[in-house]
């Protein structure tokens, strides 16, 4: 079958799962863009700008499985490479289209705009190639074959590829052909090896617990993982780049695990388990307490995307779904006795509210907002710690980015996030630092008339720095906004709903009418600097530590 | 001497001219920006988010001739690395600093936050090094050397560099010496070879002209170019990456030149010129109307910041400041005739004033708003070409950036420039697709109290891709905002003055109010969305062929 290069790039995208594409026109992109026009089933969304679009791209992969992108040359793909680079380190399929300067320009070594004007069309591929697992530019002799070997890895690895399209063969004719099945990734023989190693470990563990990292969601594991712990009796626990990846209920929920960080109960099972089966466990600093994981010495069972290490013997030429239907086969034909689960944690009792207007007012009554089945974001800051300290609802699924940590991401996301999941409600905790890093994307959340409830938690700057140095330090405060009437100044047709709370009874007024309205809804709420959930000052201490090297506990009162 | 890294480098900093550094706090730079605050005569202006940082940086550099940048890793550096490719592309020089985790975790390749967790510490540095002159980690042990090393590069490459710098060594005593001279870059033999080749051509010139381009703002050129320019009755012209670098007035002056987009009396006289003395000439697509320059073959006289090509010959190892000198002081010695300039252009009498309300009403009233000594700021499209084609008072400086060509650079670059020469008026034209890319900066020139008036130009979305491909497609459209309402709510303490033009009688009255007031103006105009200025329909119909080899004349009507 023949075809246009753009419209075989637009099947095989669609093939991938790819339903929407965000990004800004540029002039090496339009005849794409005209295509995408007319291609039923596939939709541009156009952004702000293209940092925004590619966390829009990376908050909507998180739901869906893959998130798309198209930017121009040189401005847009090098504005969005940080964006990229963020679904690189958390593990967020994301192709990333750039539409080039045309092929006659690039083999004559012109000196066009969006270049340095030096000849050089390597520059921008040499920084893409650096945070994605696979890089093309199409060319009409192998467009095709090379499309498909990006698209397979994107598949396979599960993180961003990029694809440079020269503005002048969007619609060169060529042969098609068809979009070749994914060929089988695992070894039968060497799966099968793997997964005796696990299941015996299953069987001869005296505690064993499962560590869920962000591999479950990457590569859409939590079923089977659920089965093996619910078959098996085995509890599990979630690092925070792995939250609602799994159920946060029931019997086998552990909780949320993050070294000296955890919950009492959550760390000393796990740090006394003699069977710990991590899924794709990485432990970051911002994951891990500062490196405070206790695993028992051998304890570890590793699997990774394409690789086990177990007992001191590592497997590679195997995927992690074969060797979890391994592994379930394995135990059900030799039945395993179904082990005692741990007993419940003691639902420690809330602490008195206080009177005054501070966080510690706020998050619990923001937690109470939160419906099943909500899509909860929270940028970095104070509004990451709080959710991941947050008991959630069930089937909710909170999206936070806490190893490539970029403040700003999460309002982008959110856009992602509610046109990936437009019959979901989506509630949006930020602050005000992170808030004016990204702050037009909320025109486009208007503009789609997105069913979402954002807090934004005005301090005045960037209290997570402050609670690392400079605690009243200028630098760390940021100009105050009338947050509150953004809403109608972006998106005036919109009738969007802007509220402020700055008292107890005003939160509660604004809490019940958010959730009576649909669509965007806004509410500001205001703190004093330093005020902040309590873990912000523990991790303050351990970043101060860890980068600078300063022992000083608190630094709320310098 | 001994001291700090911290402050070795801040002093360093400013004997290379840096008093003002734009930037982001993050965890991996915040012991540096605590010593910034401490130290006097350099000011730390934190922006929204790093991108905005970067363009400010460059709007203060082509004014002050050098910029700074502090961002954290990773998250930050990515960020901005898009403005610093302009930067480079543009030929300005900035010094980008990147607060990094510190050399413990580097070393024991530790996985942190803001990095792709895999103990990479490389893959940033990887994008920096295509896009800047120089780069460098510091440390303790060769901390002194590696700054000297790379402010010399920007000194002498005038185009940017990069440091990274691990948060933990900000306060290791080292010996510090002093700042080295910088050693003379030209070989007196060859500049005085090279002088003598280009000496010859003025005298033997039947016609000769001058044509500027950035090289001269880069370099600090300007005074001997007009020397010889004035001296010898050589007329000059500017490249749009080079006006209002030299007078836009007086007998030497001839237009703005750019191949087949020049005025017919400048393209005859350089087309017919037989020594064209080129000054740091590039002909970019953006900047020569698509390569359509015409130099009369063997008419160049090529002076590049670090060579010379004359008549066949190259010279390598001089600078063009100590060639320039060279060649006033031999034309000196042996008295040159001043040649007659050709007579000035016949101001061609305007179109009348159309009666209706649209661009060819706003932009000639915009120009009479102008006054001497003004510092205009035009973003990409419509604003930049209507400024490239408009008469400029005395002493204006126009900053644009058309080889780059990124939209949205302008609103912070408005910032940079307003804050290097915080006692000139500034006027920023920008349309509203390039307005929401980094509309947040708004807040930081209403913080400063910056003295600016800005005409947003609404046209409802990207005109520039309009008039290339897609004049009615839906992706060229962008949210509508209630613009005017925007300064209140980013900065409702800065008291701005907002305006709203829709038609002639409202534009006079906007006009008038705006030149009685200080501090930030902000007035709105909106037109129909292919209204624009006559050259952009012709540059869309270049570029449609350029880019997708498709020969239509006008798009207007498809």
């Amino acid at each position: 079958m023949r075809g246009s290069i753009g419209s075989m790039l637009l099947d095989r995208l669609r093939l991938s799962g790819v339903s929407r594409i965000y990004g800004v026109p540029g002039d090496y992109n339009l005849e794409f863009l005209a295509l995408i026009e007319r291609t039923p089933g596939i939709t541009f969304i156009g952004t702000c700008n293209e940092l925004n679009a590619a966390y829009a791209a990376d908050g909507d992969a998180r739901l869906t499985g893959i998130g798309a992108v198209l930017v121009t040359y040189g401005v847009g793909d090098l504005s969005a490479l940080s964006a990229v680079a963020g679904a690189c380190a958390e593990g967020v399929p994301l192709v990333v289209i750039s539409g080039m300067p045309p092929w006659h320009a690039i083999e004559s070594r012109a000196l066009v705009h969006h270049t340095l004007a030096d000849g050089n069309y390597d520059n921008v591929m040499a920084c893409y190639q650096q945070f994605t697992v696979a890089t093309a530019r199409l060319h009409p002799a192998s467009a095709v074959a090379e499309t498909d070997r990006v698209l397979h890895a994107v598949q396979a690895f599960r993180r961003p590829v990029y694809i440079q399209f020269p503005s002048d063969i969007c619609y060169v004719d060529v042969e098609v052909g068809s979009s070749p099945v994914a060929a089988g990734l695992s070894d039968p023989a060497l799966v099968d090896r793997a997964a005796s190693c696990i299941a015996q470990r299953i069987r001869q563990a005296r505690q064993a617990v499962v560590l869920v990292d962000a591999m479950v969601r990457q590569y859409g594991l939590a079923e089977r993982v659920q089965q093996l712990c619910m078959q098996y009796g085995i509890p599990y626990a979630a690092l925070s780049s792995a939250r609602t990846i799994m159920p946060e209920e029931g019997q086998e929920w552990l909780g949320a695990y993050g070294g000296a960080a955890s919950a009492p109960h959550v760390a000393d099972y796990v740090h006394g388990a003699d069977c710990v089966i991590g899924l794709g466990v990485r432990f970051v600093d911002s994951t891990s307490g500062y490196f405070s994981q206790q695993i028992g010495v051998g304890a570890l069972v590793d699997i990774q995307p394409f690789s086990l290490t177990c007992d001191g013997e590592n497997f590679q030429g195997i995927t992690a779904a074969s060797l979890l239907d391994a592994v379930l086969h394995k135990l059900a034909a030799q039945p395993h006795k179904r082990a005692d689960l741990p007993p419940p944690a003691v639902q420690t009792a809330p602490p008195p509210a206080p009177q005054a207007w501070e966080q510690a007012v706020f998050w619990p009554k923001a937690e109470a907002f939160l419906q099943p089945g909500d899509v909860v974001v929270a940028d970095n800051g104070s509004s990451m710690t709080a959710m991941l300290h947050a008991r959630l609802p069930a089937r909710c699924s909170l999206l936070v980015q806490p190893i490539w940590a970029a403040i700003g991401y999460s309002l982008p996301a959110s856009l992602g996030a509610c046109l990936a999941t437009p019959h979901r409600r989506h509630v949006l905790f930020i602050g005000d630092g992170s808030f004016q890093m990204t702050a037009q994307e909320l025109s486009t959340l208007l503009r789609h008339r997105c069913n979402i409830t954002i807090f934004l938690i005005n301090n005045g700057g960037y209290t997570i720095e402050r609670m690392i140095l400079g605690p009243k330090a200028a630098y760390n405060d940021i100009a105050n906004w009338d947050y509150a009437s953004l809403p109608m100044a972006l998106g005036p047709y919109a009738a969007p709903l802007s509220l402020r709370a700055g008292s107890v009874a005003e939160l509660d007024a604004a809490l019940a009418q958010a959730a009576r309205h649909e669509g965007v809804v806004f509410v500001e709420v205001g703190f004093t600097p330093m005020d902040a959930p309590p873990a912000m000052a523990a991790m303050g201490a351990a970043v101060r530590r860890y980068d600078y090297g300063i022992e000083t506990p608190d630094l709320k009162d310098a």
